[in-house]
């Protein structure tokens, strides 16, 4: 190992990345292999034997943004203009990306965690230069395993059950694209109106919801309750996580059911088993997935608002979920709750949470928050469609979740490309906010402090 | 002076508060001489004598609402449905609901911020109760003066300048009329259609938007600038506000003109120094006071999103605006500007700005946008329109501003006993969020802080 860069400690750090880019922070390193990704599955997505006839490059670029950010957004459909090839590079840039940015979040969080919870306040950088190769591989082969069990069980299953009305090899390559795309939440599906025809199926709903659930909760989770298995030791992130996911898949599923089960372009006609179905699909979907069961473009406005909170909110962090992050929403709601009842402490299952973590959930929200305004605004201006549809699928592009009332495929370019960077910014900008907001350190310069009004 | 409650130091108290209750903090006594300013209001507009034709009792009780809490929005047109005793009756509200906000508010900063300036964390109430009866008659008096002599300035000139096209009392009629509600902020006209008729008056329009400016600004930035008149010495909190009050208008008289300039049912057909005027209107009508030149239910989408993101930003504190506050918004964005530059205080104008004051921004923040949220749930629910004009409705309710697209005269009742609770929660909950925030006490108890994962 040369270290040719002693004075920044990056010896051990060319090992890891790949890039060739000097002095490039961690998440730069992150940005520039998904967008060497996203080229690759440009160019091959781009290819004759890719489609059912040629789909052109600038929808094999969008394409290829919404596999490699798992959001599912799609200006065609792979059921029925992509090739099995073409089908087959879509979902490997779902599984490389979404296991490739949970593989680089979970090194860079154990790296970051390690250092700065020891009050070091060193630059992060070299935290993460120092974790050993051997934890990185480990670290990887860890999410490698865990991702690769579920999907394979979940093919499993909806290959012997989808066997009864398909052929075995159909039944096992659908299986196993949605088993994929599930577990790494991004919506294609191979089905003609995502998975529309499951909508009262039982089996597949509940695989698919688990794996959205298992994927989108965080490696961090999935790990701490494989390791301890009952409750009590569990970390307070976990158990916060584990909590927030509970309540806000139920709450998103008696909202839903009971806003639309008297609408009959939605939930109105089904039976009730298949009511219930639906509207927790939709709760676990609406939460970074993107597969639908029933047409998100007759849903009331009621229920487009909670689909766009839950959207908003997104998943657990460290995984194939974007939006704020369940994690964020809970610390922003547990320090009002706290300000509101005079507690100067942010307390989460006894635990205090500190004002640093705070302040790092308040600037994704508050970040997040404007990426929707601005990409809702420039879009308005761009196209001439209702508002609430502009401002889902602006809500949908940012956290990733890919559900769309229909807008996506009539885009014009510009707008196609505006929601590229949307997506783009949106699953890669979170991770590198709450990095670099690991990272910051105290100005030398110090002002005296004012007193100053709000509310 | 019986101090009868000796252990809570209650014995000054009894002497400003009115209200007879006890034990009442002072947000709970605003509240309720708010309340009972509304019923006396509504019995008023609610007498045969205040209507052309009797208006009932429900709208009699919106009016009176939204005349207190100084918001604008309208179920009857007061100037064809009020006769002129009902709209006197209307004008008073707006003129004691917003000058009592206003002196209690600036009373309430006065005397917390005295004592918690000190660092003593004693209870704000007992900081309320000692402050000299002597203290809070100037202060009321200060208020008085500077609300009157704006008022009758822009009265005096807008009689002169009426009195062309008006006999000369129903010139001084309105011209009073519309400069206690511009003062005020509050968006009643006796004109059809709002000012619509002034748009390309640069008379009207200029004294209407600099009352609405003088008013929305807050007392203590007045009170600042009134007695250093130069730019140096000015307190941070002043500069802070005079500066952002500046991007805000300026910004949003940009972005208006910018977005409608081709729009031939808004600024389209107008001559260009109409279409600045209006669009100037428009942005500062905006950040609170409702008066309006264009019809903006014909605004597009993108100016109708600038629009709400300013309604929802709102004026100064201590001020007859509502909303969440130019200074909390700027506090927020230099929150976020802070932790994204790698640095841990929050620096303006050279002064830091303390952790805490950033987490009441956070809480209002929230709060506020959950009152929003909540408020367009729940009125797609119970109505059936756009969700766009719905929004937009209830961040003009929250935010006390008063525009509306046109929904609110056609509300069911269940939806304006609604309106009417958010245009109340509006107006009083921010100054009851800070007050309760600057009381907070640490907790005694204690509990080990937790890593947690946001992003
Ligand atoms: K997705
Ligand atoms: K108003």
């Amino acid at each position: 190992m040369r270290n040719w860069l002693p004075a920044y400690g990056y010896g051990s750090y060319t090992r890891f990345r790949r890039t060739g880019l000097l002095r490039a922070s961690p998440p730069i390193v992150l940005a520039a292999g998904f967008v060497v990704l996203i080229l690759i599955g440009t160019l091959l997505l781009a290819l004759p034997v890719s489609g059912t006839r040629p789909i052109g490059l600038m929808a094999a670029f969008f394409m290829a943004t919404s596999a490699v950010t798992v959001t599912g957004l799609a200006v065609i459909d792979p059921a029925v203009s992509l090739s099995p090839f073409g089908q087959i590079v879509l979902i490997s840039l779902v599984q490389l990306g979404g296991l490739g940015f949970v593989t680089f979040a979970v090194i860079a969080a154990i790296t970051l965690g390690k250092k700065l919870s020891l009050g070091q306040q060193a630059l992060a950088l070299e935290a993460f230069n120092q974790t050993s190769v051997s934890r990185i591989r480990r670290t990887a082969i860890s999410v490698l395993r865990i991702s690769l069990t579920v999907e394979a069980l979940a093919a499993l299953v909806l290959a012997l059950w989808w066997w009864r009305d398909y052929p075995f090899l159909t039944a096992v390559y659908r299986a196993t694209f949605h088993a994929i795309g599930a577990f790494n939440n991004a919506g294609f599906s191979l089905f003609p109106g995502s998975i529309a025809q499951f909508v009262g199926d039982p089996v597949t709903i509940l695989v698919l919801s688990t794996c959205i659930i298992l994927g989108g909760i965080g490696f961090s989770v999935l790990s701490d309750v494989g390791q301890k298995k009952r409750w009590a030791p569990l970390l307070t992130y976990t158990k916060v996580i584990l909590a927030g996911t509970i309540i806000l898949n139920l709450g998103g599923f008696a909202a839903i059911w009971a806003l639309e089960y008297r609408n009959p372009d939605t939930l109105g006609e089904l039976p009730v088993h298949a009511q219930a179905l639906a509207a927790w699909m939709q709760s676990v979907t609406s939460r970074t997935a993107g597969y639908v069961s029933i047409d998100v473009s007759e849903l009331r406005d009621s229920s487009t608002l909670v689909t766009m909170l839950l959207m908003f909110i997104g998943g657990g962090s460290l995984s194939t979920a974007s939006g704020i992050k369940v994690g964020t929403f809970i610390i922003l709601v547990a320090a009002v709750y706290s300000y509101l009842f005079h507690r100067k402490e942010v307390v989460l299952f006894k635990r205090s949470v500190s004002p640093d973590t705070v302040q790092k959930a308040l600037a994704l929200l508050l970040v997040t928050a404007a990426l929707v305004f601005a990409g809702t605004l420039i879009l308005t201006v761009l196209e001439d469609a209702p508002l609430v549809d502009i401002a889902f699928e602006v809500v949908s592009a940012v956290s990733t979740t890919g559900m769309s009332r229909g807008l996506t495929p009539q885009l014009s370019t510009p707008s196609q490309l505006l929601v590229i960077v949307l997506m783009f910014v949106g699953r890669l900008g979170p991770l590198t906010l709450a990095y670099s907001l690991a990272t910051q350190k105290r100005s030398r310069v110090r002002y005296p402090e004012t007193e100053f009004q709000v509310g």
